[in-house]
């Protein structure tokens, strides 16, 4: 039995996207660019794909932007902003804790003469609302935070951060990183105060290579790259017809009994925890007091420390078994090195190669749940043993 | 019957690529970066791609960086050359009948302070290698030359180009756009002296959404997005794993029979052409003296302009018959405008308005290219007695 234990990573494409991408190419198949029928109709699966994903959102269709992912999502949201609003300030806000795809990103912008200002994290991985406060300043012109920490799941309060900065400062634009959040969460751009927003097809059961900006209607952002002026002279480049189209359907499947699934992997989520709780010597990362479900944190990822075990270790001991989860993110590329968001929150430091993040989907059963739960059971107390030798 | 004439715009996806996308959205759906099998298997369908796409151009499986397709290969191309060289020179040089990718990324470039020189044309759309010598200087850090003209079908020299540009700097880059070329013409970057080449999946019966930069092994370039430092650091973002297998399949697809599928296409484009010849006041644009086949011309394109007809009522009329061309590119995103190609080989401003691309492809049969022509003789005599009233 095989169980992917690595939703966070990336996700099975649902058949239904599949079958409907794969019909797309081969029939469906024009430009949208394109004057003709072929054309129009191509037109309409974009225009059908912004309509799901507006509605989901309670957003107008004319604030989606496709792009080729989270990363290409997150570089325009961040780079365009800056390039819009150079003149208006040259100071930015995040946390410690984002993806690469935002850190590295406002790395550069440092390098281009933008100051940054990486707030910390509490024990939770949840940022203060009084930094995020003590930061802003006149010069400020965004703050990205992320919505779902994509190795411990911890949820930022991102209302109350979209209205505070609205409050000081109206000017000052706010980005979400929604890439672990959509499809878990119910994300509501205006109510919360979100200009910019991010999100990845292929961490919601969509394809991989395609992915959208949410950009508010009000705000400016000047593109990142140049071609054919595509999208609103946003984005160019031809659109990626069946996998914006593809992205909108897994939307959609995600949001349709969207109470009812969370439930169930919420439950899969609480059996977990309530296992690992039964072993020694492990810690479940992130966890808010009060809360032994979890309630506070996503409901798909669970981040542990085996004392003792090393995480690469174990991650090919449950590989042997089928059971296929992550140690650290799997989005660094290879590059095992500490986590930066584990030692934000303050892990201690022999548990930090210790740490391995199970993440689940609606895929997720019970079953699947014991059974990794029963690989642990036998073989953590070997490893331990083998790693005291 | 359905006539495809539009297969410069996109192209049907080849059905075994579509199918092979389907299994790995739903089978193989790991993620490259993570450790685990199916990581590794995804990985695997990566390396594997490059290891193709590198034999049909007889270059490195190093050297292949996969992108979103053919803008952000132009983009990364010029703009990630143009940052990784500025030290060595700040002047550039393209020419005047460049896609809107090399195009508007050029005039973003000089909006950065650099310079650029934009080659003219002469009446067949080829640059002058006397002009190209004439243009570089030793601040010349980059030329992008594009292999066929999306509009008419022009080749350029550029073996010949290469081999002057290394003869006067080996220092300065040589960056072809070889998106309508790869495909129907072999290129072999090496042979050629490119340092950097450009293609898109969905002009080549693939999928949209993806393409690839060739990079020569000793070529510097910078990123142009941040991230996880995929790619070598050089393109971040989880890899569009389907995607670059898509594109992989169609390109050894089309190299597996090549010359016959390219003689086939060669044999549709004479007949189309003889055909049109039988008509009064047509014009077909850019062709060689002294090659009425089209020999030195792209396989595929064919650009004809009709006197008296304005060619987006032609295109509506033969839409009507499930025809389907181009009133000049649609790669420029339903902005009607006069053609810079057109223009630049000097078409008669009469014409400009006048003219349609009608573009094959392997799916093009004889059949289809004798409809289009039936319903030509049919309709032209109409349309212009239409337009003169």
């Amino acid at each position: 039995m095989e169980v992917y234990f690595d939703n966070s990573a990336t996700t099975r494409t649902f058949p239904e996207v599949a079958e409907l991408m794969a019909r797309i190419m081969c029939e469906d198949y024009g430009n949208p660019s394109s004057m003709h029928m072929k054309g129009v109709q191509a037109e309409q699966y974009v225009r059908y794909a912004k309509e799901t994903l507006a509605r989901i959102l309670k957003v107008s269709e004319k604030e989606i932007l496709f792009t080729s992912g989270g990363t290409e999502a997150d570089n325009l949201a961040l780079i365009g902003c800056a390039l819009a609003n150079a003149r208006r300030g040259n100071h930015l806000i995040t946390t410690q804790i984002e993806h690469p795809a935002v850190l590295q990103t406002m790395h550069h912008l440092e390098e281009q003469g933008y100051r940054v200002t990486y707030l910390p994290v509490n024990e939770y991985g949840q940022i203060r609302l009084e930094d995020l406060h003590r930061a802003m300043t006149p010069e400020t012109i965004l703050v990205s935070i992320m919505h779902t920490n994509n190795e411990i799941g911890a949820l930022q309060p991102v209302a109350e951060a979209g209205a505070l900065i609205k409050r000081m400062n109206p000017n000052t634009l706010f980005h979400v990183d929604a890439v672990q959040g959509f499809g878990k969460a119910r994300i509501y751009p205006r109510k919360m105060n979100i200009d910019l927003m991010s999100v990845s097809g292929h961490k919601i059961h969509g394809p991989k290579g395609v992915g959208f900006l949410y950009v508010g209607e009000k705000v400016k952002i000047h593109p990142i790259a140049f071609g054919g002026g595509q999208q609103q002279n946003l984005r160019s480049g031809t659109e990626n017809v069946p996998g914006i189209a593809g992205l909108a359907k897994a939307a959609e499947i995600l949001y349709k009994d969207f109470d009812e699934d969370i439930a169930r992997i919420c439950e899969c989520k609480r059996r977990f925890m309530d296992g690992i709780r039964k072993m020694d010597n492990v810690v479940i990362n992130g966890l808010l007091p009060g809360e032994p479900g979890g309630e506070g944190t996503a409901p798909h990822i669970v981040s542990v420390s085996f004392r003792g075990v090393r995480s690469e270790v174990l991650l090919h001991t449950l590989e042997e078994k089928e059971i296929y989860v992550s140690a650290g993110s799997a989005c660094s590329s290879h590059k095992p090195q500490p986590s930066a968001t584990l030692k934000a929150i303050g892990v201690d430091k022999d548990l930090l190669d210790a740490t391995i993040r199970f993440s689940f989907s609606v895929f997720t059963t019970p079953e699947e749940v014991d059974v990794c739960l029963q690989v642990l059971y036998d073989r953590i107390p070997m490893l331990r043993k083998y790693s005291r030798r």
